[in-house]
């Protein structure tokens, strides 16, 4: 199959293009799920997809799809490609965006190349995948994949107090069509990294086999709030001290398992907060992750013994709320393959990676063969305007989306 | 010298007295420099003093004295005792109340055994010791020993936009005669120890000869916020992390090192603060003390010599900004044993030990030779409702502080 290649300045003009919608006067990008700069990012959207030809379906949820579809094969369960186009507060340009902007940059290329696919080829847009205005995040895939309910989600209420489908209705994205009413032959996601790996490497393309599971618990530990000056160190039940073991003992654990486990402390709140008084009570977050959901499970474990030792150890009391907890998955290995003998074919570096954080990819693999393709990320840097994929890394991930696309669609 | 006592139903009879003024409908206690509650504990305080047959004072910035003199020894520099009444937010009924009624107490049962002291006993309660309205903290004693100037201290904005000038004004307190108009022969301050030694001890009286050096520090550490999945263990800069390894390492330092310092990181902020990113700051406080100056400073090197190790270990920015520096205190040597001898004769087992707090008493010691007695702390907690000294260490307390007065005084 001779090597073809998308058209690189529309893909890299439209996702600047998106990328100026929905900035504020300080120019920062913020177009969060169901809010009026939601709608003009969809309207440009969908006005590429028109442009491009396809049949335009908007489903219950609010979820996008562009159909590229003929009465040759519009029997077949389609290619299903896609992302989101919702982002965080203050957001880059890339996180989403290219993937939906590139599978509509594939489909036009196959088109335009008068390629006859034999089963329709469908660009997905999902609504709400960052869970910022709304909660959970991957909202809408996750209802397209029958995860949760329509008018669940649909009486999802924001940060804001908006109610979700009272939003789509206003902007013009409730639609009729039932989630789901496209069971896809295959779901690939081209997304950018989000992580330093493949930049610290050199590598062109991530192909992504699997996802993380996520652990997130919430760690109180009481311990008794004293003098800072008249407490003795031996006599101190000091649960910032407590809370401090916790991180350290995670990093420390993880390196000498050589796992790819990772364990994040991120957020720390002491009381009584003052500088003078031993610390009565630290409340913390702890974020585990390892794509085998026997390694998290012990992972887990191995936590809760250390947080019964340092209850012991420094005469504490830790309770524990769990906040979430996902199953790592499992993608397609035939399609990671052929993500990997088209960047072979290319002559692109490519490794197989886990995908540490959460995609659409992940709700859709429960109805449909599904991978992920990364591409470089600077810096590891993302949800913040300082993300950046190079220009030829984010042609090169589009051009290995076209190629894994044409080799599993076949033609007519 | 026969042993003699105060009148222990007095005493305790008044602590509860003036613990019950300045409760809110939930009960909780607070009388804040310059408030209402400030105003009617003064009052009291006042009314006990004239009962007593004492002459009141009360200088330009609200210090309230109860001077027993006669004509026969007003020209001699008086004994000085006292403490403070003002109290914080939801606070104990002993905290600095104890020092001022045992005062009184201890001139009254002087003159009502007829005793015709060589010297004027002048019972001192001085304004704004907690500073939890107005700062600094030890603001009364501060100016009467000549380290701020009145007009200063009375310009004062307190936490509610209030001028202490103003305040003590609008409550009737401020004051004609100069801070500093009486130079004491000697103060001594009887106070809870707020610290769990004593009670953990068994031991009644704490005769305290010096008062720790303080140094209070902001740490800031600038890691780099990344995603919690897809950044691998091994190329963070976690600034939560570098953090935690402050606290146990000035723990650890100072258990080797088997000194009597004191090393608290009471307060705690991360940034973004958010469960899955890795924090990119972490600002925090560090509490050291030590009653020897060298020491203090050596652990103060310390601290330093390892924010620069760990700034390289874990590829972190280090800043500090010093908040505050005491040097440690030193009180006299003299007065300590004329305390140690009246617990002695009295049968009752006591220690020197150093304040981990701060107190008037620190502030005196710079125009008189001062020192302080402690009584045992219920668990050693203060500034809470819970705070409690036994009725029996609280009369030992006052008697020992009777002893050293009458020795101390002589007799004409």
């Amino acid at each position: 199959m001779p090597l073809h290649s998308i058209d690189a300045a529309r893909l890299t003009g439209r996702i600047r293009e998106l990328g100026e919608i929905g900035r504020d006067p300080q120019g920062q990008l913020t177009r969060l799920a169901g809010s009026d700069n939601d709608r003009a990012g969809r309207d440009r959207l969908v006005a590429w997809i028109k442009m491009a030809g396809l049949d335009v379906a908007v489903d219950r949820i609010g979820n996008v799809f562009g159909i590229w579809r003929d009465t040759g094969n519009s029997g077949e369960a389609p290619i299903m490609l896609g992302s989101h186009i919702d982002t965080v507060i203050n957001a880059g340009i890339y996180d989403g965006c290219y993937g939906v902007i590139a599978a509509l940059e594939v489909i036009e290329t196959l088109k335009e190349r008068g390629v006859t696919p034999a089963r329709p080829i469908v660009v997905a847009a999902f609504t709400n995948e960052e869970g910022v205005r709304f909660a959970p995040d991957m909202l809408g895939s996750l209802v397209y994949a029958g995860g949760l309910s329509v008018e669940t989600a649909l009486a999802t209420v924001g940060t804001d107090g908006a109610v979700l489908g009272e939003e789509l209705a206003r902007i013009g994205y409730a639609g009729t069509v039932e989630p789901g009413f496209l069971k896809p032959h295959a779901y690939i996601e081209l997304h950018i990294e989000q992580g330093p790996v493949l930049e610290r490497e050199g590598t062109a393309i991530g192909a992504v086999e699997n996802l993380q599971g996520i652990s997130w618990q919430r760690v109180t530990i009481d311990g008794v709030a004293n003098h800072a000056g008249t407490t003795p160190m031996a006599m101190r039940c000091d649960a910032g001290l407590a809370a401090a073991r916790v991180g350290l003992f995670l990093r420390e654990h993880i390196a000498r398992s050589n796992a790819l486990s990772v364990a994040t402390i991120g957020t720390m709140c002491f009381e009584p907060d003052a500088i003078n008084v031993i610390p009565s009570r630290a409340v913390f977050t702890v974020d585990l992750r390892d794509p085998d959901e026997d390694r998290l499970q012990a992972l887990e474990t191995v936590l809760a013994d250390f947080l019964v030792r340092i209850g012991e150890e420094e005469g504490v009391e830790i309770s524990v709320e769990r906040l979430a907890r996902f199953q790592p998955v499992a993608f397609d290995q035939g399609i990671v393959a052929a993500i990997e003998a088209s960047a072979h074919a290319r002559g692109l570096k490519s490794r197989r990676m886990t995908s540490g954080a959460g995609h659409d990819a992940q709700m859709i693999a429960r109805i449909a063969p599904t991978a992920m393709i990364f591409v470089p990320s600077r810096d590891g840097i993302s949800h913040n305007p300082r993300e950046h994929t190079d220009p030829d890394d984010l042609i090169a991930g589009a051009d290995v989306l076209l190629d894994v696309v044409e080799r599993m669609v076949g033609s007519r």
